[in-house]
């Protein structure tokens, strides 16, 4: 019978975008200014994003305890938000439109494995929240999803498939529950 | 069509209840005592939450990694524990009854957003948890929900309306799936 | 009518089988090297874990940001991976296999409560989890599951009772939807 064998894991289709040197500097700064309390201006850390090679418009907010993986992987829209505890998982590009929330605690995981593979190959897919989304606390958006602008998805719930735009989803996996009507 | 702005955000109905000064003050000292592998005796982190306006009972056990808000929207009664990792976002009061238990990772979530208004109003509402409930490991319970007596949140449950006493509780949104009968 | 008691708490059948001079040393240890973002060869977090009294075979792959409570109730077996993030709540003996992964933000929790009991006694149970099972991330396992051999538990799901081996489940608590077929 076949088995796992995690000594054969490979990612043939994953490339890290940056050379090794760039990325533990970027995890050393992530580390300190970022997934920390350090209390700085939103300006300053939007900065730091932009000349590690994030494309990071004006206006957005980004809370302490944010944890990003790769910000040469990352775009993020006019007057958005990433809230305290966030935690950017991109191993593929991130693409985050204007006027997003990302709540506490949320999770943007771009990373998956192929599961009928004895070596448990990496899959990595790209992700898009529209303009107008809000991610609530402690949910989760998997890989490959486009979010539809200003959808919601509600607290602690999973988006693993892509959500159609102006719907409240909710659970796990996310399923529509109602229109938002905004007025 | 209309479309979410951020930069017409407002929170016209929320208030701090603490100037900047004692905000940064009490931002430092949980970033430092409390949301920190600190290992602290229980009756300090119980003297410095009523320092800051908290009404903390005798006997409340403070587990380490616990981040708190605002400590002067805080009220705790004898004898409850919060548990390592969990997280009280008290942008409104939370009233904690005696006895109860916030186990490890759970999360007390007072704030909202008005996601039919395009300014994407922030709407707070308190949080009452009676005595002898039990909010599971990572579980939440959301804004302006009456958690019951004796009532239990299983395990990364969500709580997002009034539970009723002495029911276990289960799933997002969390259901009653049976009665807490205790001997 | 009875009442949850929590003065009254007792663990008559846990025991943290090391002494308070030697958990402590742990608990510093972990704070500092592995629930930290510090970046340290596997290897030397697997000797440290060794001396601790943990069996880890080779090739275990330890990320940061792990909090693992009692390293001389762990067990993991060859080419497992801890995934960034990943709490390892061992109060009874967690016993992972080989080839195994636990993905980001997992939680493995072998404690509980009575709920039945006023006095809220904890119960511990031993947690298998065996060779070539993936622990999506956020996913949670609780105490006393046998997680079946090359069984998958979906990103943000709750696996409460004993999962059977070569399935893909999901969910809280977690169902199964599919079968894991390897090629």
């Amino acid at each position: 019978m076949k088995q796992v064998d995690l000594n054969t894991f490979s990612n043939p289709t994953f490339t890290p975008g940056a050379g090794m040197f760039k990325r533990v500097i970027w995890y050393l700064i992530n580390a300190i200014f970022f997934d920390s309390p350090a209390l700085l201006p939103y300006s300053f850390k939007r900065s730091i994003l932009r000349a590690f090679g994030a494309k990071i418009a004006d206006g957005v907010v980004i809370k302490p305890n944010v944890n990003i993986k790769y910000p040469w992987k990352l775009s993020v829209g006019e007057n958005s938000w990433i809230g305290e505890g966030v935690w950017i998982d991109n191993l593929d590009v991130v693409d985050i439109g204007s006027n997003a929330c990302l709540s506490q605690g949320a999770l943007i995981l771009s990373g998956n494995h192929d599961y009928s593979s004895t070596s448990f190959d990496l899959i990595v897919k790209p992700i898009r929240i529209e303009d107008g989304a809000w991610i609530g606390a402690k949910a989760i958006v998997t890989q490959g999803v486009v979010f539809g602008s200003n959808s919601v998805l509600a607290v602690g719930s999973v988006a693993s498939s892509d959500i159609d735009p102006n719907g409240i989803y909710r659970g796990n996996p996310a399923q529509k529950i109602k229109d938002r009507v905004l007025r």
